[in-house]
């Protein structure tokens, strides 16, 4: 392998690669070359990081001890929280802890929210009481307290563009990436206003800051959902949303960045809600965790099942009578259950880009049951043409016909108006809709096509 | 009602509120009150924007022809793409093209791209050939060609930081929010670097733009999928990234905003995708184009769910002996079908967050298969005692028991296996997941059951 002739990027393009294909031949070629390690990770500490993410958690931890501190904790920094914890789990308890005192507090907050129960104690005894991790671990993930960095730049109200300038100079060093936004501060930290590096470029020197600075600055409580912390950020366009307590102090800002994720978390956790797994499970989650959050509404799931089964008891004769008949059913059922999941996802996925205002419900179910019309009809007439063949009989195909039209009619309606009603209800609408969703659909497609039966035959 | 005393954010808050519960209303205040409608546009685009969404296509149309065109652009510039061209189709074209050219082109191009086919070729014409907007409406929406924004600072390179400060001065009001960004071209406009106006604010005056600019910036080309666009965006902290043709001359930039609803849009995708609705289905498409989406989907499962009625036939004199049998199958193939969907939710979803590195797999279905046995054996025992009570007989308890567990069991693997699985032949890993995964727990449901009917009763 010849890495040395291609340049920085290329080369952490390379060898992201050939971690994540071939984990072992990275870390080897990493451990022979500690002067191109040092480098990647000290010009690009996210393709670093993404490398140790790729490799075992053990020579990652190597690397980091191969790495001066500063260099180190910006890799950390860009890791996901789960993994920069399991590297810091196999370090020595007083370096994992020098490390997340010379991380972003914001991530080494989080981190330290996933180091396992056994590493926690010992690192965070050693960071000290007054660590700002420990302080901000105290914020829930989800809020803007847990999204926030208290690394911000700040200056006092009053002084002029030329003294700003002077000071932010002096500030450059230690804040990196940070000091692209410049909080105005009055008496108590109380936030009085946002400095762009714009307006202060166009400036003269003698002009006050509080004449170009913006006022009274869109802001939020650290207690604020992430939720709207994204949705604010989107909305006015910010790089960075100042955190105030409840006096208006600043207590630090959520920048664009922290936003994006948090908005990724936010749009995929209602593809777990919707199926009834946890919004928080991930495939870290330990197996006794996962149990808990999903078994409540397997279990809700259980009794709809037992509820169907006393149901369907009803029709005995029917089964009894046509065993062929009770093979199709399970058919009907699919088919409508898929089809309703179809129109489920579109709506829940519309109601999560905010896509459809109270006033567009009726247009949004009158659409779906359009849809599952003219689907209903191209099914049910090929379900029924090939169920007569199969069964050798032309009324078991009327039969499916009528019960696929039917279910897939209702499931498309049902899909549509359950997460619209979780909504109006006041409920998260992807809140284990799945599950309510197929108790419908198989309680029209078994129900509704024994019905059908037990008329037509 | 009265907002008057009110602060313009609040004000907004208060009428997008009214303009969400009861439309109407909203429209009667704002017409009413011209003045302060022409206020909230001026200094709140976005939150106008809200609010014309909320209210009815033509109320929102005679709303924007009331302000002027730059406030109207700065409003129409903040509506999702499809909300802005129903308003736009309600104005006469010429109207209409005028606004459209008033605004970003970028944003311009997506309202061109939702027009219905009945209103487009007018307002194109009215546009006119050299249209930038019609020129970015021809990249893909969803590459970085239509997602960038042709509204760039540019300078040319070898000029001084003072003289650059002098000629962004000049460029200050039509740029707008756009003037964060600058970048520093070449001959033949051939992207040489980007310029931070903090770096800008700590310069001499005297110092070249060429020593405090970043060289070789990140940058993508026009066909860059978003995907992509909006991973670098995040892993290299960006606030906008570069976009280059084959030559490396700069034709745009994508600005982070942009990349975070690109993120909500390809997060939100995989919830359509997994059910076989189609990835760019809104509730917006058109009836026609949701039916050929979702029909290939539909008609593979009529195939799948037909093969499962000729397998289950051949179980015949099992479901005509026992009837109460027969209904019971469901509840099976239920439980089945949702403890799989839980699985495949949480790994369908730590793959779009990239959480899953190639050789941490195998721990991944691990992890389901424990969750999986732990929930089947409380689940079956349950199913089971309850089973046997509602039928009256205990060899049905067993059956049951034996049926759910081992449905249960198999679904979560193959509910965290189906993903993996496509993901490793080169597909979307949500691709039609759900479908694929009902087949399998209504396999295992019903056959399972059936088979183990046959051999205990």
């Amino acid at each position: 392998m010849r890495f040395r002739l291609l340049r920085p990027r290329e080369l952490a393009q390379g060898l992201r690669e050939l971690a994540r294909r071939r984990p072992d031949d990275a870390e080897d070629y990493l451990e022979d070359h500690g002067e191109e390690w040092e480098a990647l990770a000290g010009q690009l500490p996210h393709d670093a990081a993404d490398i140790l993410e790729a490799i075992d958690e053990e020579a990652a931890a190597e690397l980091i001890a191969d790495l001066g501190s500063e260099d180190a904790a910006d890799v950390l920094d860009e890791m996901r929280p789960a993994a920069a914890a399991e590297v810091l789990t196999e370090l020595d308890p007083t370096e994992a802890a020098r490390l997340l005192a010379a991380m972003e507090p914001d991530q080494a907050a989080d981190v330290l929210g996933e180091l396992d129960d056994d590493a926690r104690p010992q690192i965070t005894e050693a960071l000290g009481a007054d660590s700002e991790a420990i302080r901000l671990a105290s914020y829930p993930d989800d809020s803007a307290g847990g999204l926030m960095t208290t690394d911000v730049a700040t200056l006092p109200v009053g002084i002029t563009s030329g003294e700003a300038i002077e000071r932010l100079r002096q500030l450059h060093d230690s804040l990196g990436s940070n000091l692209r936004y410049v909080y105005i501060v009055g008496n108590d930290q109380r936030l009085a206003g946002v400095l762009s590096f714009r307006e202060l470029v166009f400036a003269r020197p003698g002009t006050g800051v509080d004449e170009v600075m913006v006022h009274a600055p869109v802001q939020v409580k650290a207690d604020t959902d992430r939720e709207v912390v994204s949705e604010l950020i989107q909305r006015y366009h910010l790089i960075a949303l100042p955190v105030v307590d409840d006096n208006g102090r600043l207590l630090g800002m959520v920048k664009v960045s922290e936003a994006l994720e948090a908005l990724q978390e936010e749009a995929t956790e209602d593809i777990a809600v919707m199926m009834g797994a946890g919004a928080e499970e991930t495939v870290y989650t330990p197996v006794g965790v996962s149990v808990r959050r999903r078994l409540p509404w397997i279990t809700l799931n259980l009794v709809m099942g037992l509820s169907l089964a006393v149901f369907l008891r009803s029709f005995e004769g029917t089964i009894e009578a046509n065993a062929t008949l009770a093979a199709m059913m399970p058919m009907v059922a699919l088919l409508g259950g898929n089809s309703g999941a179809q129109s489920l996802a579109v709506v829940i996925r519309a109601l999560a880009v905010g896509d459809i205002p109270a006033q567009r419900a009726p247009r949004v179910i009158s659409r779906e049951a359009q849809v599952g019309v003219v689907n209903g009809l191209a099914i049910a007439g090929l379900a029924g043409l090939l169920g007569a063949v199969v069964a050798g009989d032309g009324a078991v195909g009327v039969v499916i016909a009528v019960a696929v039209f039917v279910n897939m009619a209702i499931a498309v309606v049902a899909g549509a108006g359950v997460p619209l009603i979780l909504k109006a209800l006041g409920q998260d609408p992807a809140l284990a809709s799945n599950i309510f969703l197929t108790l419908v659909t198989d309680l029209v497609g078994f129900g509704g096509f024994l019905l059908t039966a037990s008329l037509v035959l």
